[in-house]
Order: C-alpha cells, then structure tokens, then sequence
C-alpha cells in the first residue's frame, strides 16, 4: 500500500492477515529505501515491524499510550502514525526527529533519547490514569539492553508492588547495541530457549495427581510442589517475583502469537510482561546477519550489496585512537582496565577486549555502575579507563562527585562525543559535560586540539596519579595532523599559544581552535592582531598564562562547543574575579540557555551562532574597547 | 570488656561464644550511653552488633575488605579497629566521622554516605583481587532498602554475569529509613518468613524418588521438577536468577548461626548473598519499638525514657512547612501528587499520606525513578510535587535535565536540606544544587528568605505552570516570623529589596540573609551605605534589577550557600558580561573548590569564610573601589 497515504492507524483495525504481511514487506522496503540513502537506526527498526504494526493494531493510539524506550526504533510507529512522507527530512536539520516527539504527533506520548526512562514514564502515566479514572493502556516498549539500567529496575519494583495496570513489551533482540551482557541477560536466555512449555506445565499436573496420597508434612511438601510450578523456569520467575505477570516468549514476526497475547495481556489484571523475541535487521539480510552493531545506526549504504557508504576520511576516528593508544600502554602497565557502559564498537574498544578480555569489562547499559566500578577499581591502584559518552556520563553524575572525585580516586574518564553529536538531536548533545564536571572539586578535565595531542593527553591521564582526570573528545574523526612517535605528558593545567597578537585573545579548546584560528587570520587582514590560546586544560585553568593576559589588559574571547551556563568562559570570568581582575574586557561564546536539536552540525553552529564570523564580530567589538581604554 | 582498649580485630578470634555474647552487651552499652549524648545513627547500629562482632570474626580486615553501604551503621566497625576513644568527637567539627573515612582507619576501605553504591565498589575490588591472583574476600554489607536502588541493581546483573567471588551480606532489617517499599521487598519477605526450609527440599527429593518411572516426554518433565526444585520459593530464586548462591535467611543476633553461614560462604564459589535477618534498634527498647524511623537517627536522648532531646524552637520545621502548604493546597487541586525516594518521615509528609494515601508515592530508595516518574504523571496534566534532599537529587541529574526540562513538564521539585546540613558532613552537603542545576533550560530555581516567604513560594510552584520549577530550602526550622493567612503567588523572577543603600549591595538569598543585614548594620556603623537584596529566584535572575544596579555602577557581593563554582554569584557575573557591564565590581562568597566535612555549621562556616565578617570585609574593599572610580 501507499504508506504515504496513511494518515493515522485506524485502517489497521480492518486489516486482514494477509494484508498485515503485505504492509509489513511494504514497510520493510519502505525502511531499506530510505535509509539507504539518509543513513539511521535501521537494525532496530527492521526488528520491530510486526510488533509496532500489531500494537497499533491491538491498542488504540493516542488513547492507549505507547512509550517507546531509548525511542530510535519508532520510525514504524511514525509511518503507522502518518510521517511516512517526512522521512525525506529524518534526522535533518529542521527535519523529522529520529526519536518520538511530542510536537510531531499527538501519538508521540514521551520522549526519548536515553534508555531505561520508558518505565518510570509509564508508572506516571499510569497513576494519573487511575487517579483521574480514566479508561486506558499504557503500554511501554522496552528492550532487554535497556532493562539493565538501573533506573529501569527502580520501575520494575516499583509497578511490580503498586500493582498497577500496565502492559510492559520486553522487546528482546538478544543485543541492546552491543551484545548483551549480564546476569538478567542469561534470566531472558533462558526464558527464550524455554520454547513453548505449557505442555510441560500440564504434565507435571498429571505427575503431580499420580503422587500417592501421603498426611502430614508430606502432603504440605506436595502442595508446596505445586505452588512452585509457577516458580518453574519456563515462566518467567524473575519478573513474577517481583510482581508481574510473565506472558511468552512470543515470536515478535508473527501476527498471530502477537495479537493472541496482546489481547490476552489486555484482559489480565495487575502489570503484565510481555516478552516479545524479534531479530534486528529482520528481513534484510546484511543488517540480520550483523553480529557486531554495525548496523544498529548507520549512515548511507548500497541496498543491493549492504556495504556502508563511508564519507572519505583517512584520519583516524577519535574513539579509536583514544582507545588504541590506551590499548598501547595497556602493553606496558597491568594496572590499565578497560570499562564501557554497552558501547565496546562505539568506543572503539574491540581491539582492547580481544586482547586483554580479562582487563575490559562490559557491564551493559548500566552508567552509574560503571562510574563506582571504576572507583572501586581505583581504590586498589589500578587504573580504570571508563570509555562513556559525555551525554550518558550525565547518568553518574552523583557517582563522579560523591564516589570518583570526592574519594578522590585515580580513574581515567574518556569523554566520548562531546560537542554536538549532529542528526541524534537534543537528547545526545554532549554539551553539559563541563557545567556539570568544573564544580566538582579535585577533578582534572582537558580537551586536546588534535590527534597528535589527544594521544599525549591520554599518556598523560594514564601517568597521572593525583586523582580522577578526564579528557573530552569530539564524535567523528580527527584533521589528519602527522602523529609523534613517542608518547609525551602534557604539563596539567599548561595552556598553549598557537598564534600571537597584542590587540585581543582567543582562549578555545578541542574542535572550535579552527574556528579561531580563521578568525585571527580575517581579523589580521583587518588590522587588529589576535592571539591564539589552546586552553586544552578546561579545569585547572593555566592560571599563570591568564594573569599575563589579564595584566597586558589584554581583551578576550572564550569559546566553546557547550553550554555557556557555568562553563569554560564562566570559569574564566570567575577566575578573572577572583585574581583582582574584574574589570578585564572578556566576551563569551557558546551554546545558549536553550536545548539544541537535531541536524547537521554546521547548521547547529549557525543557528547558535558560534561561527568564524560570529567570533570576528565580538573580536573587533572587544579590541575596540581596549584601543578606547588604551 | 574495656571497649576504649581495643587496638584492631584480632583479638576476637579467641573469644568463646559466651565472650562474644559479653561483648556484644558491652558495645551496645556503650553506644547507648555515647550516643544519649552525642545523637547519631543509633538504631542501624544496635541492629548490626553481632553481626558486625562475627564479620570481623570471621574474617581479617583490612586484607579482607568490608564495605558498608550507605555508611551509617559502621559505629561498631569502628569500635572493633580502634577507635572507641574517638567516639566522644562523634560526628564532631574535627571528630570522628559518623561514616567510614580512610584517613581514619586501614579498615575503611570505602567511603560512603550515600547508597547503594557498596555492590559496585566490592567489584571493583574484587576484579582488582583477581587480576592481581591475590586471595581475598570482598564483602560488601548492604541494607534491604539500599537494595532497591538502581546502582546496587545494576551491580547485582553484572557480578552474578561475571560470576565474580564476593560474599555479599544482605542486612535485611524490614526497613530502610522508613518501611521498605517495593516489589524487592515482597521478596525478601516471603524469604524471611519461609524460615528454615531444608527439610521442604529433603522431603522434596524423597517425594520425586516415587514418582514411578516413566519414560520420553513424562521422564523429562520429572527432571524438569528436579531442576526447579532450586526455583522453590525457599530458595532465594530472585537472586539465584541473577547468578548468586542464595544462603539464609539467618538471625542477625545468633553467634552460631551467622559463624556457621559467614564460613559456609567463605567455601562458596562464585558470588554468595548471604540474607541476614537483624532488628534495628536491637537491645534498646525505645529503638526497637520505633515503627516510623525517629530512632534511625536521632539528637540527644534520655536513656531511662528513651525520650528525645529537643532543642526548644519554636518555628516550624522547614520540610513540614512545604509538605504542610503542599497538603493544604491538595485539598482544593486534585492535580497534586507527593513523591518520596524513602523519605517520608525526613520530608514530613505523613500528614499527606494520611489524609491522600492514592495521591502519595514513595518510591523507595529510587531517585531516578523519582524523577522520572513525577515527568510522566506531568505529561497527563497532573502536578507531582517531589520531595528530595538536595545531596540525593544528585543522583537523578540526567532525569532532570533528560525527562524533565528538556520536556518542559510542570514537575514542582522541593530541594530539602540545601545548604550545609552539619553533622553528616561531606556526602550530604547540599551545596551543589545550584551549579548543577543551573544549565537546564527550562527550570526556575528559587529559595524563600524565610518560612512565610515559604509558604508562598510553594503556592507559586503549584500555580506556575510553564515548566519545572524547584524550591530549595534548608534543613532545620525557620526563623519564627509571623504567617500570612492568606497564600501568595511571587512574580517569577523578582528580586526584593530589603534594606536601601547607596554604596554597596548585596545579594544573596535563603540562609545568607541574616548574615548579609548584620553586614550592612556593621558597615552602617563604619560609614558604608549597603543595599541588601533577597535574590529568592536563583534562576531567572532578577534582569531588571540587575540592570539597575549596573547602571549605577553598585559595587556588587553576592553570598551563597552554595559552591561558588558555576553557582549563583558566577551567574550573576555571566549576566554582567552579558548585558555589557562586564566592568561593574564584583565579589563572591560561597564554598570554595573543596569539599566540606562534618561538623556544626557555624565551624563549617568559619572555616570557609563565610561569615557576617568576611561580608564586612568584603564590602569595605569593593565599597573603597566605587569611591576611587567615583
């Protein structure tokens, strides 16, 4: 059928069958299509097409509320909901959101980015519900990667003792991203080879009436036998315990087991567990057969032969030479152990885990635990690497001041995608890092400017033992800048001057020293002489070079790739306070007091105005101030 | 014994059991006699005297490491390593700890404060142990309450993943601050009441042996019924379904028992939950009788009676002010809804449950979820009022940031306890709400000068329906003003001026108030005119006013109560570069880049140099300036 044509899922009510499998290829081809040419999180999607279409089918959107966790593998549910023509614009600056959004459709109940809110949003909306009484599903759809954050599990024991009325999908494709780990992971392996065993539960109550008759304690033990039948592997004791009600495994691509169970859990009182096993990729071949996450998000590919589409780009990626330059010096040093919170192919760590296995610890999506494991690490001098995100790090933000900086303890933070991510949007934007680190006391927190100094930095965050130390790093790659043979330290808290001038400074770090660099030289052209400053020390600030400046009345620009509330440059103007040198010229520029949204980066920039221009602007604003004083 | 004598564990290997018996007499003795004077965590304590005498026992500290989760109950710890002398400075400015600190003992491996973070640390060690091939035991020692937190959930997957030799002791006293809640519970429940089942499995294997013999599908399902015999409820199935060797339940008070148990699992492979059955308060019938948590901490107390030493104040608690003005505005609102993380007697809000027990949440120990939830109930129109001490909404930064502002939801968060809080000391202080709250788009941050200015302020948050909005508020009881009947809304955004002058002004807000007017009578004196602002909104700053004082080019000094790291005074220096009066005088006072231990507020105060004094000191340098430029 024409999906453009779907303006919302009431026709899936008339559908027969037969038409279901027919949307469902149409769907499919629909996805392969467009991605292929747009790039996005495919894998997922592919996986949850006949669960989407069936919930839609089932439940009655937006009366019935889906919330999709983590949320990336909702592009069925925007087709079904009537966005089908806007995947044109997915994930595209001013575009369509590649996760729900409430101001893209009423059916868009929740938003997402991060895993594991779904179940806490569902239990809000849930007791309103009831609180208000009122008629509804809520319906949250949750992944088994997701499922092991632990907020998440705060959720489960709470529905599970509220007894609220709740049908929670465990979308169970065996991976979150990576594959799955831990100990929950084995409770659902279990559950998913168990098959289909009612047949086992009705034998044992025909074994159980051949038991002769027996008085006494015997007779108690026979009955005890009987109330552990449900306690019996096959039905899902691990969320029973804690209160649910455990229906499956159901095959999530066909319609039949599907729909059969949906209606069942409609009818069942108290929160029911659906679990749901559906194959990522289903029905396309290259993304089915991924056995590594290539194809969880990708970019653009080639339909007939799945190969990826990759942007030409010979410099090395930064996860990956952050991660193989610790993997170097892993060599050398026992003490280096590796963590990421489920991300071992984003963080490039690959390499580290099939070398040393026993030194990287993959502990699943699980951010806090990865934070006070490596704390704990660290606490008997060894020195943990956490690989994270600089988004998901603001999960274990109590965990770095209470347990890593408070303890002050020697753990390496490798802060991933920090900056704007681009096309994931507001949810990912790596942007809070530093509002979030600099207050914390005892912490050490640097950018470099390239790949040559981000793998001296990691030698330096690896030889550092005075406490915790962290070095952020742009998602993408690096400028392709000759790398040293040798590994050098980088004195903490030294900035550096990349290029002199006398009429103003620009102190910047990390992935925005281009944008001053071209600046200083338009400006040149101009008359006015800027220095260039690499303030790759974010926390200590190089406060010797500072006073210089501050003493030659110099004016100055900061800029920086995040928020200005209480970042670098607030750092600096409070610095600049406490030195006695309040009445320093110094202007800002950052991100605004504002969420940022999805789109390419360049015209992220543009809109916030952190631009080459921008910083010529403000320059001959600020110098002119000087020659006036002057 | 002679408790103050004891130099470190080893001589309780000798002790016979009826020694021990003594012994345990003699420390309960003892911390009912120190702590009538002292206070502290009592009941916790009195709960875990035999239990801590076996650990130590049992095992050698500090090769083997015990880390206590949350902290509090490490009182007889630090009796048996040394340090009953020290317990006259309890909780003390300079005295002991009321927690483990490693610069007070080698037993103190671990620092904690808040919870549930004792699961990831013991892995931490434990991989650490294994990697080095040293032979240890890791035994971390963790409540029933702290269990639910998501941190100790997550630790839970990974170690039974891994699989990992840890002895982890689970100190199951049916309460965590306040009864327990959550489906966890209900586990731990069924397995306390199941007793001693052995003889159910022995029966049970005697049962199966006359089952008569059958072959194919019937033989299967018989194995199938051996298999589940560990699935039995008796069993601990929760746990053995995370991959730990269940052991227990065991009465916390019974020599025998926890010695045969401790060295049970000392022989186990893999990780072990050994489930200790222990009475808070035990020994001290006042203690053991509390069913709300009055003795969990406590003040002073007679011994006789047990009754508490109140310090005569007369105004109002500052937690029931804002549950009571919450309450009286639930009457009339249906939309209200109360959340607590465990917290209800801390946050006063029995009143609440017990006149709306539907519209009244405690999660447990979940701030997560807490937050997550309260933006879930929000996005269906309702106004979930969360409840939470400042030191513990560290914990859900992401949620905040993720679910709340960036959804823009109307949740009404009251921040308790902000500021110093004292005698806890440095895993408690509320002083990083400001600078890591600040940066969210989205939110209003205000704190009222006093408990009328309160009560309005709360009425505010419930009227104010643009998004979140947060009210801190310190621990302790107001300040004894009068109330006004009638409840007020506050201009979002408006500051209040409290005292004219003409050479100086302050700004600053809750707690720092009355230091600021004594300030600017001192300099009254001195011939300096001080203007004194209450900036009750953190965030919006008052713009208006600003301005206003930058255009009369008003030395400015802000104080706070806060870090001054990205705080309120940065803010305020942020705005004035901003809105181009980057060169008006500015000071700061606030918590410097250091952590700030335990003790009475006033030392703390002192300490930091954040005294009525200092202000004086302060203005009389930046007044000095004006009057130069001028």
């Amino acid at each position: 059928m024409d999906l453009l044509s779907i303006k919302n899922p009431a026709f899936l009510k008339d559908l027969s069958m037969e038409e279901l499998e027919k949307l469902s290829e149409d769907v499919r081809t629909f996805l392969i299509n467009t991605l292929s040419t747009k790039g996005g999180h495919i894998g997922p999607n592919l996986g949850v097409v006949e669960l989407t279409i069936a919930l839609h089918k089932c439940f009655d959107s937006p009366k019935d509320k889906f919330i999709w966790d983590v949320g990336h593998q909702a592009y069925v549910h925007k087709i079904l909901t009537g966005r089908a023509k806007d995947f044109d614009t997915l994930r595209q600056y001013k575009g369509m959101s590649g996760f729900p959004k409430m101001n893209e459709s009423e059916h868009d109940v929740w938003e997402t980015g991060h895993s594991s809110t779904s179940l806490s949003a569902a239990m809000g909306m849930a007791v309103a519900r009831d609180l208000k009484k009122e008629d509804s599903f809520v319906v949250p759809i949750i992944g088994d990667g997701a499922l092991t954050g632990g907020m998440a599990l705060e959720a489960l024991n709470h529905i599970g003792d509220e007894k609220t009325n709740m049908i929670v999908i465990l979308n169970d494709n065996e991976m979150s991203i990576a594959p799955n780990v831990g100990a929950l992971h084995h409770v659902l392996g279990r559950l998913r080879t168990a098959g289909k065993y009612q047949w086992v539960k009705d034998e044992l109550e025909m074994l159980l009436k051949k038991i002769p008759a027996v008085g006494g304690k015997m007779a108690a033990t026979a009955e005890r036998i009987k109330d552990s039948l449900k306690y019996l592997l096959v039905s899902g004791v691990f969320f029973e315990e804690l209160g649910f009600t455990y229906l499956g495994p159901v095959d999530g691509h066909n319609y039949e087991d599907l729909i059969e169970h949906l209606n069942y859990a409609k009818k069942t009182e108290g929160p029911v567990l659906l679990h749901v096993i559906t194959k990522k990729g289903k029905g396309y071949s290259p993304a089915e057969e991924d056995k590594v996450g290539t194809w969880h998000g990708t970019g653009p590919y080639k339909i007939e032969t799945g190969a990826i589409v990759k942007p030409v780009n010979t410099a090395p990626a930064w996860s990956k030479l952050v991660s193989d330059t610790v993997l170097k010096l892993a060599r050398k040093d026992e003490r280096i152990v590796a963590i990421t919170p489920a991300m071992p192919v984003g963080s490039k760590l690959e390499s580290f885990a099939a070398e040393f296995p026993n030194r990287m610890l993959d502990v699943g999506i699980a951010e806090q635990h990865a934070v006070t494991l490596a704390a704990g690490l660290a606490t008997q001098k060894m020195k943990p690497f956490l690989a994270i995100y600089s988004t998901f790090l603001q999960r274990a933000y109590d965990q770095m001041l209470h347990d890593v900086c408070r303890q002050n303890l020697n753990v390496f933070i490798g802060i991933d995608r920090a900056g704007l991510v681009g096309a994931d949007g507001e949810t990912h934007q790596g942007v809070y890092d530093i509002s979030f680190l600099r207050h914390m006391p005892n912490l050490v927190l640097m950018m470099p400017k390239d790949e040559n100094e981000g793998q001296h930095m990691v030698n330096t965050a690896i030889s550092y033992d005075a406490g915790p130390i962290a070095m952020r790093f742009p998602r993408g790659n690096g400028l392709g800048v000759p790398m040293d043979e040798e590994l050098k330290c980088i004195p903490i808290g030294s900035w550096e001057v990349l290029r002199e001038g006398s009429d103003a400074a620009i102190l910047t770090f990390g992935t925005t020293i281009g944008m001053a660099m071209s600046a200083a030289e338009i400006l040149e052209k101009q008359g006015i002489s800027v220095k260039v400053i690499n303030a790759r020390f974010i926390k200590p600030l190089d406060e010797a070079m500072l006073t210089e400046l501050f003493k030659q009345q110099m004016p100055i620009l900061t800029i920086e790739e995040a928020v200005l509330q209480g970042g670098f440059g607030s750092y600096v103007l409070e610095y600049a306070q406490e030195a006695g040198f309040g009445s320093t010229v110094i202007d800002r520029m950052g991100i605004p007091d504002q969420f940022v949204e999805h789109g390419d980066v360049d015209s992220l920039l543009a809109e916030i105005h952190l631009t080459t221009e921008e910083a010529v602007k403000r320059i001959n604003s600020i110098a002119r101030k000087k020659q006036k004083r002057a």
